[in-house]
């Protein structure tokens, strides 16, 4: 079956801040016939996206791995092949996500420090700079976009910060709700990993956990002296298995999601060799993201990251709901319209808000998808039949 | 679009021990528009999968677990939640992937005794008891279907074997290659944990790790003194989640990949509600693999196991190349009649062995589709122009 030929069910619009909307193409490469795992027409197809992967990263001398599983996976990755039990990480703490990453690192048995930020706003770079004064971190990780409040976070000057003052420590981007959709220089920022899925920015169906790692990284895992402590998200297992894939001659370790493959194989290709380019990408995401702030604090709403347009998401919005309306009185209204908005998530004010997801084809074909246009409109439509007047 | 309207496209025959060939109703269902994991709409079909593993395993009263993954992953879900460090575990290795079992076991700070039997074949139930009566384990093993040599255990007999001589031991079933193509009667058997992938005899593309846990081994987790030592293969984030998606209210952990969750619903839906029953898929499975091993015998060639009828798995079968011939003499000359067969894996013997897999709709739908005459006959052609005469 052609791409031509194939057009997805109708459905309800999905924006909430992931899964996202996925393109035509995208889930007819997730239709592929059944295909082995090792055969020459399938291993280059994964090297493809191990190579595509380092551009939308800009990450040229990064090792990538993809393996079956979710964002939260990543965090494994790094828990267990990047630290050793007893050794100390600093979790720079903006929400829901670094709570949970916190955990993980402790399963694996690392110490865990954290900078836990008020709810819609992020560690400042004056306190990372205190702390890893105080302490050596052998690891530090931030929530590039908490997928549950929304609150974007400085990569770049966290990059600067960690190059300066803690040169040795191995800086770590939870991406999940970030790639794709925020710019992310890596290497020039002096990122060390980054994590992430494919159900968000990168524009696929929910199921592979994606990761790249600087040669710092990757050193920092050779200087281990003790074997890592996970089998199945272990780095002595995959790298060479990524290498293998990506020199064409494939291994296993164990069984790719082959068909995910081909889907993030469609979405990589349109990312890094379709129009727009990869950084007009990123400006389309800020003008979408622009385009929601304002229209939602034009209706008088307020977003749970108080500046939502210099320090929030550019692929999701989290808005409070107006005063004497709850989630029931508005998400309801949008289903009928056949609008899918998420529900909050941070356990704090989880009643108190909703979350919009902006990214991948819903920003970028929104010419001829209308999507932000059908949101925007429902969403004042709901309000007014809910009683709220701007 | 409809199932009616999609065909997938022409491809060459998939016939390795898994991935399989996957039926166009699943392949449009893998296709499914994006959906929320936390949806009214999709959260039964969640449940359903759920429910419909238990009928597959004759499992009434144990408890599936479905996350992104692959089979490998259930090993960590086995080692990281059933055994805690330092605990004894015996693996009955019938091939590469008990050895790999170990390995996952030693990972997580298991004491780990094998008994390994010679290639193409399996422990025996005397050698099994005699150990069992050494040492008290907490977790016996087995492959009930070793992909790398095709051979079958006695899942009823160890069942029986471990209930009678060490009723405290759990018994896990890998079944990664026999799950959907073999009889499995978890419960009666006695059997305490099966774990196994989708792209097998489930029909589905790779992606999910599948495990039931009977309540003897949800008991053995609960009464663990230590936390599980994994945190994206933990039983106490991922229980919960599974009790509420079958409740029908959903809950987040770590993002399901929808798109193969509509996937194994539709194939589950075909293997418990379709024709013919479960009890005559298990029979025609038998049948096509006796079929395929009495072809593979009246050309004069051997089985890695060596009475392949007895002891061979249902749904694969090792064959031996005839003397004189090598894997480039044989599986190009397939491939170039649009079949494809797998290499051998076994590391002492994988240049002397291919492997072919009849599972699933090759099996089901073979009188509409012809698969196993293609198959056999291509065999047949390709043995000759390699200068093979029986």
């Amino acid at each position: 079956m052609s791409t031509q030929e194939f057009k997805q069910a109708p459905h309800k619009l999905l924006v909430i801040p992931g899964p996202i909307e996925v393109a035509d193409d995208v889930l007819l490469a997730n239709a592929h016939p059944a295909m082995s795992h090792v055969s020459p027409e399938f291993i280059p197809v994964f090297g493809d996206c191990i190579r595509m992967l380092r551009e939308v990263l800009f990450a040229p001398n990064s090792q990538p791995v993809l393996t079956a599983g979710s964002g939260t996976l990543g965090w494994d990755h790094v828990a267990a092949n990047v630290v050793q039990p007893g050794e100390d990480v600093l979790v720079l703490n903006s929400g829901y996500f670094g709570d949970s990453f916190a955990d993980c690192f402790e399963t694996y048995g690392a110490k865990v420090d954290q900078i836990k930020a008020p709810i819609g706003s992020k560690p400042s770079l004056s306190e990372v700079e205190e702390a890893l004064n105080k302490k050596k971190y052998k690891v530090v990780t931030f929530t590039h976009v908490d997928t549950s409040t929304g609150v974007l976070s400085d990569a770049k000057g966290l990059g600067e910060l960690v190059k300066r003052v803690s040169p040795e420590s191995i800086l770590v981007l939870d991406g999940v709700c970030s790639v794709g959709s925020e710019e992310i220089r890596m290497e020039e920022w002096g990122i060390d990993i980054v994590l992430t899925a494919t159900q968000k920015g990168l524009g696929c169906p929910p199921g592979l956990m994606v990761l790249a790692a600087s040669k710092k990284a990757i050193a920092a895992f050779e200087k281990r002296t003790v074997p890592p402590n996970s089998y199945f998200a272990s780095w002595s297992r995959w790298l060479p298995v990524m290498k293998a894939y990506e020199a064409g001659t494939g291994a296993y370790f164990a069984t790719p999601p082959t068909n995910l493959i081909y889907a993030l194989h469609a979405s990589l290709t349109t990312i890094t060799k379709g129009s727009p380019s990869i950084e007009d990408r990123f400006k389309q995401h800020v003008a979408a993201s622009d385009r929601v702030k304002d229209f939602i604090e034009g209706l008088g709403l307020k977003q749970l990251v108080a500046d939502g347009k210099k320090d929030g998401a550019h692929g999701m919005t989290a808005v409070r709901y107006p005063q004497g309306l709850k989630a029931t009185d508005l998400l309801p209204k949008l289903v009928a319209k056949n609008i899918v908005v998420a529900a909050g998530l941070h356990k704090q004010v989880k009643d108190e808000y909703f979350r919009i997801g902006h990214m991948g084809v819903t920003v970028i074909n929104d010419k001829e998808r209308g999507d932000i246009d059908h949101l925007l409109t429902s969403i004042k439509e709901s309000l007014a039949e809910a009683g709220y007047k701007p």
